[in-house]
């Protein structure tokens, strides 16, 4: 039996490698996999020519994701130096990439990644047209808008941000209720522009229909971008935010009639109160597509520790449903993100991620936390090297300030409690200053 | 009219200028901070003798607060370097200081703390007498425990850690159920190991009344320790953790009768799901009493991150109604904090606390945020910069990859959304390469 999509092989009742694969890495039957793939409620983003993936699924009942943001730009345009943050991203466990490349031979870098890379391929088609046409912006045609998108398929791109809602309705509902920040989406500002220039419907909402045909060709998901999402805590949940997710609701219920798998973008800036709220709104708004969301970030004042921000906000929103968080940088609203701040940032979203899979009890997800314990409770140093998130710096930083006693830290010395009480549940004397 | 404590002068109806002071800060009227100091929910830490004190408050309803912890050790003994620390910690806003000194000359840095700091000053003074009486553990007598509270109290310490809750009661409770990590609170480890070494029962707890004694003479708040607090995810919430929690519950109410000033502290290591229900129990077995949290913890994986899972838990825990958090650094489980660790730590906090502030609705909680998206909507970078929770670290990371137009920065250059869409807004032509 054939079949064009994963979601089309799922409602065939299909399970296809993919899935197997899949729900190994989940811990989860194939077969219910299938079934959350034909619901909707989980995706596999994988382009039938991105041979070298390794396939995840995304789905809020299932382990968080994290994507990693890279592309070549002014600043950086070295092929092969960005590949080499590619894999070191890959490596420290992110699920996903995404190239937002903006300057250069976009189109090598990205045959590179959908031909070498195991992680799951993300684009915005709308980038590389104002870089591949190089003309200006009004003068870029729908049809050639739409044929970037289709260049990107080809390529196996496994999941394009498209900004099909910002249409003319909530174009109009943004120009009727004042926002702080407007649109912050670079893609959301680029159709809006390109919109109010030449006075036509967004080509990607117009044509949306040829966009489906492109992605169930080449199994490409669509990530339905949210171009008015809030750019601070004081636009978040209004509107024009809600509105426009609606709008994607829609749009996601005709991307499931074709088969095409579907997330939806999600925030952004926000209040702590207002994200567990949201989660369910995006739940019954856009019938249960995962949620991949960018955030959100609870305070607005902390440039240089929005990995930080990320976090709180990321971990709450993935404990009450997000399925997939984008990676903030310490870098983020300042400039480029390097090296470190790459780093940084993967290991804030894991953190999150991972705090989330417990929260949501996920079978198994507390078992490196209970490694890490005993191994805490032993003093085995080594273990908990191997336990950490990054064993690197654990290590450096417990070795580099030299404990009093070789088996605690400097933290406590000898006060340390761990090794007292295992002393006095030995039936040892306990004491502090007279050893 | 005169009063022994805060607790007393509010309960007679008296706003002392600690109460005005500390109601100023929060915008709030005296009289309603003195209504919640008069029932419990809210304290004023401040120590009659400690005369450099700004005072401030602190309650579920009131803005979060952050605790340091510093001190002299066999590491890092000298006391005017330990006391640069302090007043670094001081303006990066920390509100509470926590003497944790296990070396040298203890008592002269504290007479320090209390002559020349304005944050309020904490100690546990179980650490200092093991310090203090430098003998075996198990030939320190009751009335020298107590002695070295008295001693602290007269020396004009404002809040005292007394790990009250682990009596016999609690420790049977212990035996009986299997823990992954033990005790991790070193008070609560030594007062354990004295106990079963000696077979008397808790010195702080046996003698109850005459720590009121001296906290009511002195207007000392006590702190009371939770001895049982998870050190691991795994331990969360078990009946250890709140057998202990509703002992500590029963105190508080023979500390108000005595109108002694109580604060209750909390874990620990909590897996994000149990973190709000964790705030409710207290809050009905406290009765109210104001709650410290350390973290909590919301991975066990991180160490050289834990100032990032901490924020985590205590963003949470402070907008479900945790009034005081003590912040946690990268160092956390490895080493003594260095003074980079320090500043992260703090900031760390800090970010949790104001999240929290923002969910909790705090009057005018979101005003900075509300001026940092004014300033970023108009690219003003100079404001964004004195918006910032760090501004050096802003300005650094802004300025040193140069931006291509002056006016936006080098993560999205020419594709800047905000750039973009104040051109479009103002009827300007948007372009991104034909400029």
């Amino acid at each position: 039996m054939t079949y064009s999509t994963q979601m089309d092989a799922a409602r065939k009742g299909i399970i296809t490698k993919e899935m197997e694969i899949a729900a190994k890495k989940e811990g989860i039957k194939a077969e219910d996999l299938r079934a959350q793939i034909a619901a909707g409620t989980a995706i596999i983003p994988c382009n039938k020519h991105h041979k070298s993936i390794d396939p995840n699924a995304i789905g809020s009942k299932l382990k968080t994701k994290i994507n990693v943001n890279l592309g070549t730009s002014r600043d950086w345009s070295d092929i092969d130096m960005e590949y080499g943050k590619v894999q070191s991203a890959v490596d420290m466990g992110a699920e996903a990439i995404m190239d937002l490349s903006t300057f250069g031979d976009t189109e090598k870098f990205r045959m590179k990644l959908t031909s070498e890379c195991p992680a799951m391929i993300g684009t915005v088609p709308i980038y590389d047209a104002v870089v591949y046409y190089h003309k200006p912006l009004k003068e870029i045609t729908s049809e050639e808008w739409l044929a970037v998108a289709r260049m990107h398929a080809e390529q196996g791109v496994d999941f394009m941000t498209i900004h099909c809602g910002i249409n003319i309705e909530t174009a109009r509902r943004f120009k009727r209720n004042k926002r702080r920040m407007n649109i912050v989406s670079r893609g959301g500002s680029i159709i809006y522009a390109w919109m109010e220039m030449t006075g036509n419907e967004n080509p990607f909402f117009e044509h949306f229909d040829e966009l489906l045909d492109i992605c169930e060709e080449h199994d490409v998901t669509l990530s339905l971008g949210d171009a008015c999402r809030p750019g601070c805590l004081d636009d978040a949940t209004d509107s024009v935010q809600i509105g426009e997710l609606s709008t994607l609701g829609e749009l996601t219920l005709r991307a499931w009639k074709r088969n095409v798998q579907v997330m939806i973008e999600g925030p952004g800036h926000m209040p702590l109160n207002q994200i567990a709220a949201n989660m369910e709104v995006e739940k019954t708004l856009c019938h249960g597509a995962p949620f991949y969301v960018l955030g959100p970030l609870v305070t607005d004042i902390a440039p240089g520790y929005d990995h930080i921000t990320a976090a709180i906000g990321g971990a709450i929103a993935a404990a009450s449903g997000a399925a997939f968080l984008c990676y903030v940088t310490p870098a983020e609203h300042l400039r480029l993100p390097d090296v470190n701040d790459v780093k940084e940032g993967i290991i804030a979203s894991k953190i999150a991620a991972h705090a989330a899979d417990i929260a949501k009890g996920l079978p198994g997800a507390m078992d490196q936390d209970n490694k890490m314990a005993d191994a805490r409770r032993r003093l085995d140093w080594e273990e908990i090297y191997r336990c950490s998130i990054d064993s690197e710096k654990a290590r450096r930083y417990h070795e580099e300030a030299a404990p009093e006693k070789e088996d605690t830290c400097s933290m406590c010395g000898n006060f340390c409690a761990v090794k007292n009480m295992n002393k006095i549940l030995d039936g040892e004397i306990v004491s502090i200053f007279d050893e």
